[in-house]
């Protein structure tokens, strides 16, 4: 058995060393274009920031490694040109040798990954990308000439090298076509990295594109003009695609290769794997992209036992990732509520700001936690968290739970690790299940922050149950006050209609809320309480 | 609705909080023997550590700030004496006050807790226990007074005491009975804990049981002497259930009150939760002890929730825990390989030893983390780990796996958050799974640290796949050295019949027992590897 496989690195060498731990004496040829296969592509922005010293700590493997250990042959610098089906044959060139070769195949895996999308903006030649070793060298290279720097796309790898840079000491400056920071959180989450962003010294401008890079500068939309000795490009990744589509492999509408739950493209001899595919959304069901390392690295496996003649079934994709931000944490997995907004699928939402772990142990900071359900099944849609501890864990549990299909209101009957250096008697995960039960059986209900205004103009009553002192430090224009402990003996003083009962996250609002309703008053709680809705309205710019 | 609830902590409290936000006009009133109520138990071993600076921080809620909040009506100080079920009495003596009096009831709740067991050896009186607030007290100005310590039992509440003890300046000796310390861990995963405690200068003696308590000593059963100004005992903890047993309600063998899926005792206006209560094991079904905070604290919850008049449903109970032992973390959840084994259920073994996160991004600290499998369904009945960076993470990953039922093959599916800060783009969750589905599928097999000697005997070799210069530094005595990366071109050399492959961890060995059964030859997996190996000996004297 002959099997060629395209591109060396995450989906295509974990593919390559499966089929020989699978078929020991299957022929492989792994073919890359680069210089260099196996390499940690998620390490660059730390080698360029200096945290990561060697640069050949980034090599996980070489090709005399690969074939010492699995008998690999493994060619770089060797580009597939073309495929052809019919023959079942690659067109090679090979870059080092300057020649093109024909090479046949059995089976072929093809792991080409996604390349960096760059804008057609006047100047944007000037523009560098991040996608491997290479390129990272010619970043730092430049880095280490300029004193300025624009990155343009804070997303995931656009967040990263603003960071890295600062790191390094440039003066950067992070541009975002869309409203935010990190578009795959809602607005209200990702503003506590904008506003550690800000703090630490990343100059951030929001909601303008890149009109034009000069020699020195960049142009904004908006028309302000940014000093630039180094510009960055990462507004995001599309499949590389191009071989596979050339080949007359299905392609969707994003440029991913159409796969089905073995991994396999319309041609049953070849699978595709990684960024270059079409991934089955676990909330939808639907295609779209996830280019990630651990599902690349997963479908590289799938994609050998497949070869191997085993039956194969390729999981959903909830696309949960996660991002150091200057000391920051946030992570997602799932859905957020823009996404389920503009679906129009009917969904409850909880914000938790608890400590991290227990309050009365030295070091806790807090978290903020948002889940998103299905308001039909109780089902897990989506979960963001923001913080600097015990983010990771959070979400790594709720993807858990979401992957089980459990229902939010489950989530209250997890048992998990507890000594109050790692947690609280209730972890913020249970209490996430507290809320979302509270909610789907109709204990309680909420208002999100952006819906208060509405609510108001129909007239509802903000009602602050925190104390006067707080109140008076800081509160919602327009609110009262009525201190939760003071709650029970003033009932008569608050006006008729509907309550919207809030504190600083929504705990006390809770027992206020319950002692509201059970008293026949229309009362729902804000949720997350003063701070989501300052983080939102901070985020829409009304604050 | 007139509600008692009697002991005023985690389940009690957690009760009377929630009946409190259901049912706004209850009467509610808690009866607390001792000093305090809403006290974080959990922190009482880092308050006499000094980590945990100011008692107040200990003390969550107060009788008064519970009345201002919920209107509970919190009573300290005041014991109940006994229960008359068929008047819907308690007899209560109010310490205080020096009076006794009878107390009506619609509903009682009963979260009375756990005390700890003192075993009746000759001097036990000088022995202290930790159990509240005043015992905290008790101890730590005993230990102001001493130089030397004994704590006894080397369990959770053991070890954190002898941490704290030692970090205090006291010379601390760990005494425990069974030959390992953390027995909720198998021997192999808690040598790692006690090679720490060793290293940082606790003195640990396994085997031995206490005789006598002497006026500054402790004598062993062994024989031998420890100086002990300070004497506690942490051997275990048993349901204070007294006062439910002489109600004439049920109790378990193991002293747990015997409650229904909605924490009913067997007279239906009686709830019983928390510490007090035998739980429903998540593994064999069966009736069981989990003394922990966040089963109680949810127990009472759901109490409340009975008693307001909703359908009720409690969960199994995996008894996931967490202890740090000087700066290292063990945790576990489900059953462990000694249970399994005493029960003879049938099950598969892995451990693996990865590093927390990406070994290029600096920092990076191994773990060890095992998963047990029942051999037949796949699904997961327990895990352990051990570490210094993430291991509660993983923890609570697995049992929420666990609790969804999820098989260990599943695992390899999870999309958990990676950057190289926080994992590896193969999460060890997914490993676990990886090595998982590599036994349901036959892909490969292992063999436990503890089988080697017999399958010796019966006429195995130990081939050890590292370099040649790793098996000089450290090899397993009788074990015959043939690099992995030599293996193919050397097959020939190897001796006939069966092969146990090893190398330092498991993965090496992998790709050589998967070349080798390709071969036709019948080779097995060292589980863990050297690592394990090591640390099962270890741990049973043999080296
Ligand atoms: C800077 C950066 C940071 C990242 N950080 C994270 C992170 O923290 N967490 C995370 O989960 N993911 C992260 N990722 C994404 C992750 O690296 C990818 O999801 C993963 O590498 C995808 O694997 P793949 O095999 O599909 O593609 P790749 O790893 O990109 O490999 C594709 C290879 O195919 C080769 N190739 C393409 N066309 C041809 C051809 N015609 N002939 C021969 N060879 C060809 C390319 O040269 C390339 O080496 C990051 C990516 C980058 C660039
Ligand atoms: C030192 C220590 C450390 C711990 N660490 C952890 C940890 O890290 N993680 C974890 O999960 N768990 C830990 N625990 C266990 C956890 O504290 C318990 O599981 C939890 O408190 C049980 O709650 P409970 O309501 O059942 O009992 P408790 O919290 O013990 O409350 C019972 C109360 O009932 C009162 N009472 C008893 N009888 C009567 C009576 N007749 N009349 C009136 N009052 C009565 C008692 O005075 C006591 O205050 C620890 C416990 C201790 C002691
Ligand atoms: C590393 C790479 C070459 C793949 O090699 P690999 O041998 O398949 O993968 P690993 O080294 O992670 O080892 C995993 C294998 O060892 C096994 N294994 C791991 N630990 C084990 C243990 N303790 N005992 C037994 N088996 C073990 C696993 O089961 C798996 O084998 P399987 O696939 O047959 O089930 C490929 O993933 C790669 O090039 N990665 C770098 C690029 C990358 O991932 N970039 C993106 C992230 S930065
Ligand atoms: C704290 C204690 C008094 C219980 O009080 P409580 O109000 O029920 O519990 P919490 O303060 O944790 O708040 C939880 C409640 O607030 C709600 N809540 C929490 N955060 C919220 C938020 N952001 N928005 C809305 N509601 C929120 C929860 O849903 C829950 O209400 P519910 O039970 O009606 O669903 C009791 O658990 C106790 O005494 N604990 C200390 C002792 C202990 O646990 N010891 C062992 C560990 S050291």
């Amino acid at each position: 058995m002959k099997v060629v496989i395209v591109g060396g690195v995450a989906g295509g060498m974990s593919a390559a060393t499966r089929v020989r731990r699978l078929v020991p004496d299957a022929e492989i040829i792994v073919l890359e274009r680069g210089e260099h296969v196996s390499f940690a592509n998620c390490g660059l922005p730390y080698y360029i920031g200096g945290t990561i010293e060697h640069r050949s700590a980034l090599l996980l493997q070489t090709p005399e490694s690969l074939h010492d250990r699995f008998a690999l042959d493994v060619r770089v610098r060797h580009e597939v040109l073309t495929i052809d089906r019919a023959a079942q044959t690659v067109q090679v060139r090979d870059h080092r040798a300057g020649v093109d070769y024909t090479q046949d195949w059995d089976h072929l895996v093809l792991s080409t990954g996604a390349a960096p999308v760059v804008p057609s903006v006047p100047g944007a030649e000037r523009a560098l990308t991040l996608r491997d070793v290479a390129d990272a060298d010619v970043i730092a290279e430049a880095a280490a000439r300029s004193r300025t720097a624009v990155v343009a796309g804070a997303g995931f790898i656009g967040l990263e090298m603003a960071e890295n840079l600062h790191t390094r000491g440039l003066s950067v400056a992070l541009v975002e076509l869309s409203g935010q920071v990190l578009p795959p959180l809602d607005p209200e989450m990702a503003q506590p990295v904008l506003d550690h962003l800000r703090t630490q010294g990343v100059s951030v401008h929001l909601g303008s594109g890149i009109q034009r890079i000069d020699a020195t500068t960049v142009v904004l939309d908006d028309g302000s003009t940014l000093p630039a000795d180094l510009v960055i490009m990462a507004i995001g990744v599309r499949p590389d695609s191009r071989l596979a589509a050339a080949a007359g492999l299905t392609t969707g509408p994003d440029g991913g290769v159409v796969v089905d739950a073995s991994l396999r493209t319309r041609d049953p001899r070849i699978h595709a794997v990684g960024d270059l595919v079409q991934k089955t959304d676990a909330v939808s069901g639907q295609a779209g992209l996830v280019p990630l390392a651990g599902p690349a690295n997963r479908q590289g496996r799938l994609a050998a036992d497949a070869i191997a003649g085993r039956a194969v079934h390729d999981g959903d994709s909830q696309g949960t990732a996660v991002i150091s931000v200057l000391g920051l944490t946030a992570a997602v997995t799932g859905w957020n509520e823009k996404r389920l907004r503009a679906a129009g699928r009917r969904h409850r939402i909880v914000h938790i700001h608890p400590l991290a772990h227990a309050g009365y142990y030295p070091g806790a900071t807090p978290l903020s936690i948002k889940l998103l359900i299905d308001a039909q099944t109780d089902q897990i849609l989506g979960a963001q968290a923001v913080g600097t501890e015990g983010v990771d864990k959070r979400i790594d549990v709720l993807a858990t739970a979401m992957a089980a299909r459990m229902r939010a209101s489950d989530l209250l009957r997890l048992e998990l690790a507890y000594a109050p250096q790692y947690g609280t008697a209730k972890d913020p995960v249970n209490m996430l299940g507290y809320l979302a039960e509270n909610l789907a059986n109709g204990t309680t209900a909420n208002i999100q922050w952006h819906e208060v205004e509405a609510a108001r103009a129909a007239g509802a009553t903000v009602v602050d149950v925190r104390t006067a002192a707080e109140f008076a430090a800081e509160a919602i224009p327009g609110a009262i006050n009525l201190p939760l402990d003071e709650l029970r003996h003033r009932l008569g003083e608050l006006p008729p209609g509907r309550l919207i009962v809030h504190c600083q996250v929504g705990q006390r609002a809770h027992s206020a809320v319950c002692l509201l309703r059970g008293r026949g008053r229309d009362a729902v709680n804000l949720d997350g309480g003063l701070l989501t809705w300052r983080a939102g309205n901070l985020a829409r710019g009304e604050l």
